[in-house]
């Protein structure tokens, strides 16, 4: 176990302030761009897990709450959760902070899944990673749950082999 | 009736040449990207229908499939299904298509849902919409169930109150 | 005839939200964004039609009318109207739309010319081009007559020769 | 005449590198970003005349020769050539530029008209302005048969009136 | 002493993937292109710490060591180091990731200088800042004889007067 | 002597029209922005003396004086003043210059060092350059003591061996 990966190498931080093409005509952050950070801040934590290119394969569902304002900053911390055969789910948690007032909220979290590829395109494995902590164990713990999800949404498996996520409707 | 405003009124259609800096070290379309111009092209759709300023509330699990090569072009086709309170779901199908061989494929679908907001950023009421195909109905038909989901995702509504989509697990 | 290709295979929409940084200090889109527009929007029709990289090879005359306003929508419709050995004559029509109120005006139509070149630079032939419609067959009427206008303009042909344009001057 | 606004006075210089995103797949400028860059050079020229906002009305046909490679330097040179009542005519040279060969050529020359306008979008008059040396008196000879071909071209004059500009087709 | 602020408080991360855009024909990152993300990283940390709006001052000395290449990641560390009456140093050290290798190094360092302003760009005073650690009490012990090679280098002290300066020399 | 690269042969402008995104909250150039201008205005400017790839090596101390605001034009002017082994020295000076009133300000002067390189990224020796007029004279006077400056502050040479520099502070 001692040469496992662990979540806590994946994290990785990303501040941005945001400016006036990156808003609607209210000077609110647009949701595309906000997604486009996303998934950098995402891939990078991919990458630094499986030290290999990798491509997003999908996004879970996000809700947006309240608006970040131009001028604000945006701060984006991303970390690896799951390793799959050559898949990685990413946790994203994304707050909108105020410097002026010092003011900070938390704008969405989000699981992101990245595939690591070879040179040519073609999926490669991806090491295993390690929960540490008890709030790291709880997120490896529910994503079992969020695959089936995914698979479920995109067509690739029944409702009815979904177990772990049929609990949760009974 | 008459005066309903259509599903089709707020067709929107994007084409993009995917440029150097879109693209990873293989020279493929990042995820981030795309969903910036999805959510573009979705915000346009929207607007179209409500004529007012409009905000991303949430965007529905996507999946991608085959990578889009620098050069190439991506093709989005958006559309409002559903008129809610305050909120719309706007439908999108996404092609990648190579101009040198004429080839294209479909990249993804996507559901992004907006709320249209005054200058105040106060969510305000949105004209019903008329689905006239029968493609269109069954957009429609499906826009409850996947509203429901959205909730729960979202935490909004527990599993056991969302019958329309409780019947897929069952 | 039934192999050849058509005008209407080759159109082409965009639809852009005016952001802040395409527009001067009155809100307004810059000429130069809206001609970078223009160009990809004409360059994707282009190659449409001949299934090849193609370069600028000239822009007619353009007036500008009424602006754009910042958070307004351009839409662009480009098509290619004319083959001529390696070149292609695009038309593009250039809307400017604001969501807001509905309100949509033309603000400008343009021609472009493409060359279609191979790997190398070099020129290579383009096919032919069917018009169908009137509107089409009238396109492909004046398509001979711009194009000695170009080549005047360019310095590469002398007025007296141009016999289709000269009896416009008289 | 002393206190009169000269041509030199206008001239404006501007160098850009040439980035991966400034080009197409074969690493050449696009036409359509150094159009952009054409229209921002000539609008500084027209602001250092007339101390006013200005926009864009119209651009001459333009054709383009050798193109410009990725890595290279973009070079253009404006001036306002003639004043009118509230629109100016400038002029513009563009080079490319392989600073490793220290090659330099011509890719272009072109006219560009520009509005001066005041708060509200209305357009105000502009100063005259001063040909010194044979070659901006030379410009300005050519400048009333331009805005004759322009005018006709924009379908604003009938080819019959445009005197200056009949005698070269006869 | 117990409600100043700390040059902990302060830190902000930035991590960047560099973009083809971002770099030079080689694939190696634009020097200007860092020190854009240099200036921004560091304004976040001063608006930190004053929850004002900030200006940049000046940049001390930078010397870069080994180039980042396109597709690694750039890594900024910004933190306030000292406060004086209404401007703030700032340090930052970059590093340069190969997230394919693992492989990291330190690109640079950096002092750069911020002021406070108003709302009408007038510099406001700054709260003090508290150094907690070794490295943090070094940083500041250094601060006032960089100052005085900014105040010399900027014309505005006599190299006579900067006697924690001169030491050095002597 | 009479085939030597001059001083004069490097001098490069460059204006650029200040945009919303290139500014702060209260539509003031970014320092970063600036510095990212600068960077480009010099290498060209290196480029052109050497006839090789150019890389940033260093920076020396800059202050920043009165703001450019948006819609204002950057102006830089960027000449090689000594050319070292395989390095040289640029020497920047940058103006605000606001077209609606015509006032213009020095904002800031600024020294650069670039190494020249080739493909490998090894580097390669430059050019020997003349300075022909008494100021270009008194920029190469100079650049011997800001050499060690440099070196000192880039920890690559210590005080008591600047003979040059020492002097200034004795």
């Amino acid at each position: 176990m001692q040469n496992k990966k662990t979540i806590q190498n994946t994290v990785t931080t990303m501040n941005e302030i945001v400016l006036p093409n990156d808003t609607n005509t209210l000077g609110n952050l647009m949701g595309g761009k906000l997604m486009y950070w996303m998934d950098i801040a995402a891939a990078m934590a991919a990458q630094k897990h499986c030290n290999n290119i990798v491509v997003t394969a999908s996004v879970d569902n996000i809700s947006f709450a309240k608006p970040i304002k131009v001028g604000n900053v945006l701060k984006i911390e991303s970390r690896v959760t799951m390793a799959f055969n050559t898949s990685m789910e990413v946790y994203l948690k994304v707050w909108g902070e105020d410097l002026l007032t010092g003011e900070k909220h938390l704008t969405n979290e989000a699981y992101l899944t990245f595939v690591a590829i070879d040179d040519e395109g073609k999926p490669v494995p991806v090491p295993e990673i390690l929960a540490e902590t008890d709030e790291e164990k709880e997120w490896q713990a529910g994503a079992l749950r969020r695959r089936q999800l995914r698979l479920i949404l995109g067509g690739k498996m029944k409702p009815e082999d979904a177990n772990e996520l049929r609990a949760l409707f009974n």
